[in-house]
């Protein structure tokens, strides 16, 4: 770990988390735990202690400070389980569904990624934005490039984020700009976990694009670093559109379903997430959870893309660890409570329910659980490190006028899922430090 | 026509919109006007002169003062063919599809509009949140009581807007509370119709609201009111959602289909706008088309209540008058940006299409059209009415780096549907006055 600072802080106000993780939405209501006025105490990035303001008032040290945050709600920082740092730039590229997309956006604007000031400076630009949008750990893309990785983690150091991210190993179907090779991106790949995984709170995975764009050369590749390096992440894409699903087959005909191309790698596992996973057979929801490998449910990219409706309540019942994740720039925000009002609409197409608490379960604690960081992050234990966001239920007149007419929390959550966005992020803590500050609101 | 002032006003800025109205998209591009340095001219009301700033400039009268907006984008109004305005503060509300909905929410909110104090009240909010979302002209549904009406006409007309509304008809299938008959929604509509269609630039609908909540005493009423009065409008609800098309075949079995229990009464015609739209049968699309009647495109809603894809496409195959709609509340936004970001996604989930320019066009001049006003509004042709947005196309850090790589205006304007919102409203003008003003960004 790095050195996080030596410093005390109470923070004071409305507290909502999730005290475990959860096998079924039916457990959430008894997992949620809810101060109207609560008390957090960090000491050196960490929880020291937290409950209720009038039993833990008397613990506050002395000449500590109290950030006293009313009319807001404090919640754990929000997870974002997949998203493509260099495709910020491209959010919102018009008219095509992601084949196509990829070759018309997202392949071009990865090639200025080769440039490392370039990298710098979009790596900041982009930890700015999760930071504004409450976002304190996600699990990233880079580029085939080194430099774009280093970029990345370098940012990510400077705010002390827990950060997960990888190279792109990708050595065929694509510009040959992009291209490198089996041996390339191993050599690569290796001196990049050497460097930083494990470094600060930086982790590193393992990051096939996806298997049309993979050799099954790179593939063994990317399966014998995962062995040698068995405590680094796995993340590609899984399954996220027709053509796509059909192109593996034909590219891989000897193995009996898309995701069996990935565990055929040895790529599956309880550190492995599957951007998508939209189309899945049966055989592959059965290989999910036998892996205990994860999904990342990227909704507002299921509808942007026109890609399809993930089958979010069958993953619960297959008990398959899902995530919250933006995609961007498949997705178009940054923001998770766009993404969960996102979400909403997924699971309404497929006349499913989806609660404010299953949306802020799986922004935070559930996240946390599919990156296998709930014992560090996701909730307010004792111990864990102390991200958070402050949100901010009225930020707009529109949230003013609906929330006098809230009946309740779970009523008051949903409202900031459907007409929030980063105007609803009042502060941002990463390692118990205030890093982001709205400037200004509507 | 009310009094208009009698003022003056040039205004200078980039300007886009269509020149005329279109049967097919593949028209758009012969249609679109953009002047990147251009000038509008404004005399009581109306426009007097439209073009190039460098061919116009010399037409601007001596003492006439020059708003200049530069970086900024200048179209016309947005036009919402579809709104419930005492529905503003129930958006977001969780959890059901349409007959549910209305039921545990829509209903009880609507309830209040009887006090005329509280009609008022909400009037004026729902008129500002229209003005500082750049709509100018909507078509509204107000509630059963003559009060709403009232309220809703007298906070239109302070602002001299161009709105269509009118009270709400429904004597069957709701609370006791919300009922009227045949013979009071009759008289109660008739008197609010002498009072205010054509007063200024207020015109009257009449509002069975769906099938289901009127009996056909209450739609031959109805359709009495149209032809003693035809030049008032009739908007209602149509095919919304799968379990209301079996109820209206259940209570009208004598009819051959939803919309014949309307045409069946003479509701249909070119004045006549029918919301959502979604599982209609081929012969309903023949009735809209043959009876020139109209349909308000919903596509937050349509995603929002898990209601159906809107078959776009089909509609202009079918000639059939298409508008964009916001649907509050169960639309979640009053945004024509972001409903026209829905609208996107609505037809990538079917594999269609749908441009920025389609978008912008269904917005403004087809909406227009659709509510049988593109003589007087739509565009800035010279004589129409002086309703238009400033829009400001980097209202966040997100759209300023986006913009960055725009390639040309179509792809601006994409972007500015699928990250903008109300921070993209700058300035909106209403009959030639500015009555609003972003008071602060982000």
């Amino acid at each position: 770990m790095t050195e996080t600072s030596n410093s005390i802080a109470a923070i004071r106000g409305q507290f909502l988390d999730f005290t475990d993780v959860i096998d079924s939405p039916s457990e959430l209501e008894k997992m949620l735990r809810h101060f109207e006025d609560g008390l957090l105490l960090l000491r050196n990035g960490h929880i020291e202690w937290f409950g209720a303001w009038e039993e833990g008032k008397s613990k506050i040290p002395e000449n500590c400070s109290i950030q006293h945050y009313p009319d807001k709600l404090i919640v754990p920082g929000f997870v974002d389980t997949h998203i493509h740092y260099p495709q910020a730039e491209i959010v919102g590229a018009y008219g095509e569904q992601l084949l196509e997309w990829l070759d018309n956006y997202a392949f071009p604007a990865e090639k200025q990624y080769k440039d490392k000031e370039y990298a710098a400076k979009m790596a900041d630009f982009f930890i700015d934005q999760l930071l504004r949008n409450g976002t304190t750990t996600a699990m990233v893309f880079c580029t085939v490039h080194p430099e774009s990785v280093e970029a990345l983690f370098s940012a990510a150091e400077k705010r002390s984020m827990r950060i997960i991210a990888g190279k792109v190993m990708m050595d065929r179907n694509a510009p040959d700009y992009l291209l490198d090779t089996p041996e390339s991106s191993y050599n690569e790949s290796k001196k990049l976990i050497e460097k930083w995984h494990k470094r600060g709170r930086l982790l590193y995975a393992i990051t096939p694009r996806f298997a049309p764009t993979s050799t099954a050369e790179q593939l063994e590749m990317a399966g014998k670093l995962k062995s040698e390096f068995p405590d680094t992440y796995v993340q590609t894409h899984l399954s996220e559109n027709h053509d796509e699903v059909e192109w593996v087959k034909e590219l891989f005909p000897e193995q009996e379903n898309y995701l069996d191309v990935y565990h055929h790698h040895g790529l599956t596992g309880s550190r492995s997430i599957f951007a998508h996973c939209i189309h899945l057979e049966e055989k592959e929801w059965d290989c999910l959870h036998k892996t205990d490998s994860a999904i990342a449910f990227c909704p507002t990219s299921n509808l942007f893309l026109g890609s399809g409706l993930f089958k979010l309540d069958h993953a619960w019942d297959k008990r398959v660890k899902v995530g919250m994740a933006t995609d961007i720039g498949g997705g178009t925000s940054f923001n998770m409570l766009q993404t969960s009002g996102e979400a909403y609409k997924v699971m309404q197409l497929q006349k499913q329910k989806f609660s404010a608490y299953e949306a802020f379960y799986l922004a935070t604690l559930g996240g946390a659980k599919t990156l296998s960081l709930d014992h560090l992050i996701g909730n307010f234990n004792i111990g864990k490190e102390a991200d958070f966001v402050v949100l901010d239920p009225v930020a707009t007149t529109l949230q003013e006028k609906r929330l006098e007419k809230s009946k309740n929390v779970a009523d008051s959550l949903f409202s900031l899922i459907i007409l929030g966005d980063d105007r609803s992020i009042f502060h941002t803590w990463v390692n118990a430090e205030r890093v982001y500050k709205r400037e200004k609101n509507e």
